[in-house]
């Protein structure tokens, strides 16, 4: 048996924790010797989280003692002292030293980082990003998020912040975006926002038929960014516009990003990806059109689906505790 | 005495040579032992250009040996291999093997750049970047490039190509640059496109009165990005409407940057940069709008001046041939 190795992941919306052996992942070998996850209730709070979590940590655990954890966390972490700086999702994150509150209570080394970096170094190990030493990871879903692998190494920015392609402008004239500008790739381009624009432009334009209009009166005016992708998958012009400019945001992002950075890949990951070949069409060709000519790139797929950010917080284990690569 | 360096900078326009002793640096005084400087006729060529800079370097060895050699080149190279791809001003610059040129020639370790990283790297080691290891160098003149420094180190992209913020898009609204695209930052902030929209504004608005009128027609329409400024000194609104379109260019491109990258410090040189305060502060204001509140950076003028691509590529040898820092 090799070193044993406790990967936690708190999500928006949901927690799990997973158990590795490094024995079975050098020969080749992704998978789990256990798994459990647990919805957060909308009245979780950080104290509640990171509670269950340790339940669910003994629960995989089994009696057994962890070598090592990896942590993943959907928020803003200070990477080099593993402090959370706070969620958008739950109450009472605000500057909570996890690290050392999981390293105290299990006795073992700890890391933790937040889920773009994470899954980044996990596409980088396990996925899409094996072989490639310069990429960026996305994730486009409730929100729009990044990390960098530069030169194979998670590259973070001096204070943990680096990866933000979710408020770069696109389209300065664009819609309002929660952050106080006009026409981020997030407000364009995540599945919340696909919903409401849709919504809006459905009760402004009252004559126009489309099958959204099932989903917003059965649903209570809430419209999801899979109702979105629905629709366009049998043809509806609203929500194929909708998408489209999805990922002409995405790709406008990401042709930026390949000037400033010029990465060799690009890994998309994220519920909006599962959107169909239009939304991928449009990501790439708005990409090719922002980024100069002799700026070469490619644009994948995330490979590591629901569990990257637990394989993620693996690869950090190796990179930060362990002193190799997977 | 110590090592002996000879720092070459193929500039757009002017070729310099310069011989630094790296014991007057140690001891923390930044002056050349000789530094001779040549324009480039407008019917320049490679071969032109590199056959004369031959002779200026030999000028300022003077009959001595120099131990290494680094050299700043105005366009894209391909640092591992030394390889110039092209020159956008001089003709015959494409794959030339300048590196092995050099050493060959002068039988010592040679090590070649772009001028945007050379600068940033100056910068770093020798004048406005000292003490940071995450760091933006922009040179905003006749184009618009930038260098990285990122955890003390050249980040240079998969094909040598990063730093390209000149090019990425403020305003896709905005006026056709050369690119193809619209709204780029180089199209909105740099000298030559500032003089052209001037003259375009102009000839638009006859009834206007503008001190820039003069050049205008002294110069056979031959308006500079010099003039701009100067009439902006003077208060003249349409450069003053000008200057503060190519700050908020330059602004939104460095919140861009500060969003994806997250480093401390944006350093800015060229002539642009010499417009004075209105200039300064729309780029400031624009860079803190664009960035997320929580993304700390300073923005602040580089401090090397004509010399920086010089003091850049003594930084340069030490970087890659000496194997310290100065």
């Amino acid at each position: 048996m090799g070193t044993l190795v406790l990967a936690l992941d708190f999500g928006g919306t949901k927690l799990t924790a997973a158990l590795a052996d490094t024995e079975e992942i050098s020969q080749g070998q992704l998978r789990w010797l256990a798994h459990q996850r647990a919805l957060t209730p909308p009245t979780a709070d950080a104290l509640y989280e990171y509670d269950r979590m340790h339940r669910l940590a003994q629960t995989v655990l089994d009696g057994r003692q962890p070598d090592a954890v990896g942590i993943s966390f959907g928020g803003p972490v200070e990477h080099a002292t593993g402090h959370v700086r706070l969620s958008h999702h739950v109450a009472g994150w605000e500057n909570v030293p996890l690290r050392e509150r999981f390293s105290s209570r299990l006795g073992v080394p700890v890391t933790v980082d937040n889920d773009a970096n994470i899954a980044a170094l996990g596409e980088h190990h396990f996925g899409a990003g094996r072989g490639y030493q310069d990429l960026m990871y996305l994730t486009i879903s409730t929100g729009v998020g990044g990390g960098w692998i530069l030169g194979g190494q998670p590259w973070r920015g001096h204070q943990s912040l680096a990866g933000e392609i979710g408020h770069t402008v696109v389209d300065p004239r664009g819609p309002l975006c929660l952050c106080g500008k006009h026409g981020c790739v997030e407000r364009l381009a995540s599945g919340p926002y696909m919903a409401q624009d849709a919504m809006t432009y459905l009760r402004d334009h009252p004559d126009i038929i489309s099958p959204l209009r099932g989903p917003m009166v059965t649903n209570d005016n809430g419209l999801t960014g899979r109702d979105i992708a629905e629709a366009a998958g049998g043809g509806d012009q609203v929500a194929l516009g909708i998408l489209a400019r999805s990922g002409r945001a995405v790709g406008t992002g990401i042709g930026h990003a390949a000037n400033l950075v010029n990465p060799q890949r690009f890994i998309l990951g994220g519920g909006v990806t599962h959107a169909g070949e239009l939304w991928w069409t449009a990501v790439r060709a708005a990409a090719r059109e922002t980024a100069l000519p002799e700026i070469e790139f490619d644009i994948v797929p995330a490979e590591l689906g629901d569990d990257a950010p637990l394989w993620g917080a693996v690869a950090l284990v190796y990179h930060d505790l362990l002193g190799h690569a997977p």
